[in-house]
């Protein structure tokens, strides 16, 4: 678990920030909020989530934190840690929420003054909602937590970042390096959602809602979107979710093509192919997974 | 709520079939089946699902119903009808379960004798499994029943179709024409089936099981499709569906065109698009349906 003397400063109090916040000061470690809303500081104050908070990028606070995490959109982000990454002192701790993380990695790690230690992680347990008073609705027990080293990180960084996840509730976590993280969300998170949106922005549907069955429904419940950060994500990791949508184009086309021609027995491999693929996955998934599973070493 | 007196006839004892059988005698209906497959049948008797069964075309059985539910895909039902079709009685009122209309409804309404009436229906309460061992698992009970008149139709049969519904305990009753039924489920149901089949065929996923989020796992829960009647559904709705297709894959490469493009205002508007469009389906979820919609005058 996590050292209880070390003081955590949040920057970023959205709705991960919120519930990092509200968790870890729900377990007695000192917690220190900043954000550039001041009702959101105040909201976290008033509820105990942070101890001291400011909606100032507050050098003495960014000082006297031994753990940094932020709770930042990428850009925002960025920017951040060029104006005041360099209040930070040696022997700090840094990690972060961000959903992509090619663009943001190599950036804040050679930013960073020497001796502060970035170390990426990605909690994936993003909601439709955003915003600290939000937090609460936010469920880390079911959710997958990423480490993302890279070969500038140091062990002692990564089993910090592993206590801190193991410390917020996370169900399993896993570590991929940032290449393998970002095609992976392109696929299982990105390209899922391109196409909610896009089935949602096909057609003016709100007439046939009287009829929709659950499928209708599971396939659009997430284009429902925070826009801001949803543009944020999918441009920073667009070669990856342009190759996906490239691929799973493919296959929609060669499903029309089998609809066009009359190949019945087309249609019909590709679906025993989706059968059989999301079988094998509601079996895998009914395999209790391992909690924590050991770091493999990085390359 | 349906006669008493009368004699009802299922013609496959499937999933759907099944479940009917089930129902209407739990209720204390006569129900008969003929289902080719002599297990089926077996299993519907020993239940006492139906009170008399054949694993033959029965004439007998035929003859005798007052009331005759076919549970067949569209290929055998208009097959079906071509062959026993002429063993029906006059009065007696037939109907079925089919998930695709255009192709079943005016055939079998012309192969009929002479004061045989097809009143066509759509129980839109399908599963990922089959056959009648899965019956017990269906539940009409949050579904919508459909009724899909034609201008052969009397109000009688229509008033039955809809009593029937109203038996088998379906929570909307309501009615459309034959082109709006197929177009409606070309949109609601089978392209959120070839989206999520196409998905599941696009790339070997299983390694990423691991990282799933809720997102893919909601998306790819209707991937897993009994091959042989969804060719069916699908081929018999190919119109509608290829053109929901296209309609669909002009708003992905949409948004392909925005990311390769780097055009963050356009991607925007296209979440703000989709949000917005899926909460006012979230709203008009929210309010109570009528439990059952008025039939309009058909045209």
């Amino acid at each position: 678990m996590l050292e209880r003397d070390k003081t955590i400063l949040i920057v970023g109090l959205g709705l991960l920030g919120g519930k990092y916040a509200q968790v870890l000061s729900g377990k007695g470690y000192t917690v220190w909020g900043i954000d550039s809303d001041p009702g959101t500081v105040r909201w976290a104050l008033d509820r105990a989530y942070i101890s001291r908070g400011s909606d100032q990028p507050d050098r003495d606070l960014v000082e006297h934190a031994d753990r940094i995490i932020f709770g930042l959109y990428p850009t925002v982000l960025l920017d951040w840690v060029k104006q005041y990454g360099s209040w930070m002192r040696p022997g700090t701790l840094v990690t972060d929420v961000s959903g992509v993380k090619r663009g943001v990695v190599a950036p804040v790690q050679q930013m960073l003054p020497r001796g502060v230690e970035f170390i990426a992680s990605h909690p994936m347990a993003g909601r439709e909602t955003s915003g600290i008073t939000h937090s609460a609705e936010v469920d880390f027990a079911p959710a997958n937590f990423i480490v993302t080293p890279t070969e500038h990180n140091t062990p002692e960084a990564i089993a910090w970042c592993r206590d801190l996840a193991r410390t917020l509730g996370f169900a399993r976590i896993t570590t991929l390096s940032v290449a393998e993280h970002d095609r992976m969300i392109g696929y299982v998170s990105q390209l899922c959602h391109a196409i909610a949106v896009s089935l949602m922005c096909a057609s003016d549907n709100s007439s046939l809602a009287d009829y929709t069955g659950d499928s209708f429904r599971d396939l659009t419940r997430i284009a429902r979107i925070n826009e801001k950060l949803w543009a944020e994500l999918f441009l920073w990791n667009r070669d990856n979710l342009i190759g996906e949508i490239d691929m799973f184009d493919a296959a929609l086309l060669k499903l029309r093509e089998c609809l066009a021609s009359g190949d019945r027995a087309g249609l019909e491999a590709m679906f025993r192919l989706s059968t059989a693929r999301r079988a094998a996955f509601d079996d895998k998934e009914k395999t209790p997974a391992a909690p924590d599973i050991p770091a493999k070493p990085e390359s």
